[in-house]
């Protein structure tokens, strides 16, 4: 029974998310039903990890289990064929028995969009967040030095009770308060491309909305809200109160799932 | 009574194009709800021409009467605080009153854009039409400026009969029959950014499907199935049996409109 790695990049806009639900477009729910339309077997292929409503993903990575012997280029062609344009497939490899897109992941890196021109382009829109703050970038740079490390993240974490009762961001299970919030941060760091300011992060896994609170708290910094050097009593305040408001879902992007031995 | 010119730039991607429809979202539709909603005035604003569902505008160019004194700055804080996203006014700039954005347009510029990737990035993919052919693009190049000059182009406009009962692309109305398909072309290119192949074309104006039309058939120059030295004889016909098929929308971009005395 083959098993397969998948590596998927998405435009979220017009999906709920990457969770299957009910009746809703997601991403999990698309690759499913282009599944079951090439092979005619009913699987649930893994993420990484979710992503929410409007989140992308360059290289989301996808697990799963076929009956059907047919060959990885073949795989992915139809799969493309299948899925609208706004999901394509990037790779199809095959994969170990042992590996898991969501257990087996080692470090995730996410990518923040934020535009600062005083008009955002309608076309650049639905991928960032249109910020004409005048914004203190080496604020905003010190204070995303500061998560570095191994950090209880219980202050950027939703605190919504429906989502507690989900699984985390990185999929594992559980309410924060009976799970361990303690993430490793290895890279946190803001730069600019062109008109943008791009914040991205490299760890060992996060927490729901934690990229999102982290940019929203980051970018109260840059407008002189929040002291850059407030980010460790946020830290260990681990109370959602004590950090800055979550940044809107366009601007996120999933960039890479890295697991071990290459995988 | 103020007089004004817009400039408006919009992601076609979730509109039924620019024109007022009853029901279905449009650009007009939207602007002229923006304007009643901040001016309490009902007023239908003019386009330099219609797009079609899809078709986007870096520069649209429209032309309006308000009875309210309101500054132009205001005026474009006020819409795009109104607006989506997906529709951004650039500018407002007073007019003559003989100025009218259909009327007084004397040259248009169209962009559309081909990405030549294997799988097309999901994020493009509202904004490229994805050609995986391997494309010749110096004789895409000969074709395109084989259109160059005056010329009739009823070969490379739309046919359908309730596309001719309205206006052509550039806002001259009646059906082709009845009126002059003869078009000036000042300039007609393919260039290359990055990976997108990208056709460029300023002319005194265009029919409806015109850049599409060009662009399809200039296509299937690229694939081989038309040598390049037959456009000559595929305008000389003045047939749109005679030309390729229509491009997708979603790869083209209204990017310039030009008017006397820098208006």
């Amino acid at each position: 029974m083959p098993h397969w790695k998948l590596t998927v990049a998405y435009d979220g806009t017009s999906f709920n998310g990457w969770q299957v639900q009910p009746g809703l477009p997601t991403v999990q729910g698309r690759l499913s039903q282009s599944i079951q339309n090439i092979t005619g077997e009913s699987v649930l292929p893994q993420g990484s990890g979710r992503t929410d409503t409007g989140v992308h993903a360059l290289a989301q990575v996808v697990s799963l289990w076929l009956d059907s012997p047919i060959p990885a280029s073949n795989l992915q062609r139809a799969l493309n064929n299948q899925l609208p344009g706004s999901i394509r497939v990037l790779r199809v490899e095959p994969a170990p028995t042992t590996f898991h897109a969501r257990h087996s992941a080692r470090r995730k890196t996410y990518e923040y969009r934020i535009s600062c021109e005083a008009v955002c382009p309608p076309t650049l829109a639905p991928f960032v967040w249109s910020c004409t703050w005048t914004l203190d970038v080496a604020g905003m740079q010190r204070a995303a030095s500061y998560v570095i490390g191994e950090h209880d993240f219980t202050s950027f974490a939703a605190t919504d009770p429906d989502l507690h009762a989900r699984e985390t961001e990185d999929g594992q299970s559980g309410k924060i308060e009976g799970k361990s919030a303690i993430r490793s941060i290895f890279a946190s760091s803001w730069h600019r491309e062109g008109s943008l300011l791009i914040y991205r992060v490299t760890g060992s896994g996060f927490l729901h909305h934690m990229v999102r609170n982290l940019v929203g708290t980051f970018v109260d910094v840059g407008r002189g809200r929040t002291p850059a050097e407030a980010i460790p009593g946020i830290l260990e305040a681990r109370s959602r109160t004590a950090a800055g408001p979550t940044a809107p879902p366009q601007g996120l992007f999933l960039l890479e799932v890295e697991y071990d031995n290459g995988t």
